[in-house]
């Protein structure tokens, strides 16, 4: 058997999300069947780095895959994606070493959300941003999001609370920036907890329409309490970029 | 009766293109029920710069409608946004003098075509290019489609040939260019025929993946046959930018 890593991108606006659940339309259940198909393997299992919401985007999730296949790699990543809907791509295929773990051996990784906060939401935009009608003040936002920066106990900004071991995470960079209407929240850590970005943004959000000060942000995180801190925003707006890992280069 | 004009913007991908259709979710249709459920007048009839066909976006459609409301501008923008869905928005509401015509006055639009040239079709562009898994020289495209530009006689780039009146419009600028693998037709001209910049790029695709040389262009705008000229590409690659009139500044 050898152990592929594949790099998976898929919009996620008409999936339930990564996660297999019978009767729904998965993003896993998707790509395992492609690869299934071509393989011609009865079971195929896809291990994700980290598993994405419904409605939740990937620029490049990554996904380690135990298969007995003897197709060249050229050959495979082009029938697999020959077998795939238009809303999800395999980008790349490599040989992994046979202990590769695209969950545990991730070190870092990145997501973005999107806010678009014009007046009137960009229609191009409603699958990729959250649109709350109401302009923010970037600037804001991206000054008390300084505050997440470095080792936290980030459980005010996890959905399920308390966690079973620790809720203790490194965010190596956090930037908020403006593109014309849409404000991007970029947020780099060694790991994420549950909603943790929804909820980073959410709180952000609140800071930048005026409803709390800069200076809230230190205060919430502090508090090391789910309930003082702001929404969990919608998951349209929110993508994983990137995982990186301790033996590659490319990622 | 005072006569409104204004910009729309639509992801065209679930509607069936512009015009009202009994039966089929139009533009049209739906943004003249928005207006006629704001202003209470049991019909509204909105009159575009130029239809545009199922799957086809638009960025600045402009329209103009003849209303009895006293609402102010502002307020109606509002009110018509909120009862818009998702994938449509007015972006702009002005008066406009009671002779004017969004489709008569226009004296110069611009559209859009996009191909998607990766050999992995990226899912993010599924509803906004051509994806033809082939890799294509936009800059032959580009020397090619200089061509056209100036006033001729179009009718090998028009879908209903012959047409009633004439097929001669005058192109004031095309440009083929490339961000990373989109590369983009845009095409400006006084008017357009039916299909033209679809066919135009499909004329353009069939140069840029090198089943025609640079110089078969001008053969193709001589020969004035339709048959002679490359395949309509689908509609989702293409969208209106713009429409300018005579007496406005801003458009």
């Amino acid at each position: 058997m050898q152990n592929l890593k594949m790099i998976v991108r898929y919009d996620g606006t008409d999936f339930h999300g990564w996660q297999t659940q019978p009767g729904y339309r998965t993003v896993q259940e998707t790509v395992e069947s492609a690869i299934s198909s071509i393989t011609t393997e009865p079971r195929v299992r896809v291990n994700c780095s980290g598993r994405t919401d419904a409605g939740v985007h990937a620029y490049g999730q990554v996904v380690n895959v135990y298969t007995a296949t003897r197709l060249p790699l050229e050959t495979l990543l082009k029938a697999i994606n020959a077998k795939l809907p238009g809303d999800v791509a395999v980008l790349q295929i490599a040989v992994a070493a046979q202990s590769f773990d695209a969950n545990k051996d991730a070190i870092c990784k990145r997501y973005r959300y999107q806010i678009d906060d014009s007046r009137i939401p960009d229609p191009f935009l409603r699958r990729y941003a959250y649109q709350p009608k109401r302009n923010i003040d970037h600037d804001a936002m991206h000054r008390a999001a300084q505050a997440l920066v470095g080792r936290h106990d980030f459980r005010s900004f996890e959905t399920e609370w308390p966690n079973r071991l620790t809720s203790i995470r490194t965010i190596q960079d956090i930037a908020v920036t403006r593109q014309g209407n849409v404000v991007g929240i970029e947020v780099q850590a060694d790991g994420f907890l549950y909603n943790m970005v929804r909820s980073i943004s959410g709180t952000l959000y609140q800071i930048g329409r005026g409803y709390w000060p800069v200076e809230q942000m230190q205060v919430i995180l502090d508090a090391q309490d789910r309930r003082v801190a702001g929404p969990t925003l919608p998951p349209q707006g929110l993508a994983m970029l990137w995982v990186k890992y301790a033996d590659t280069a490319d990622q």
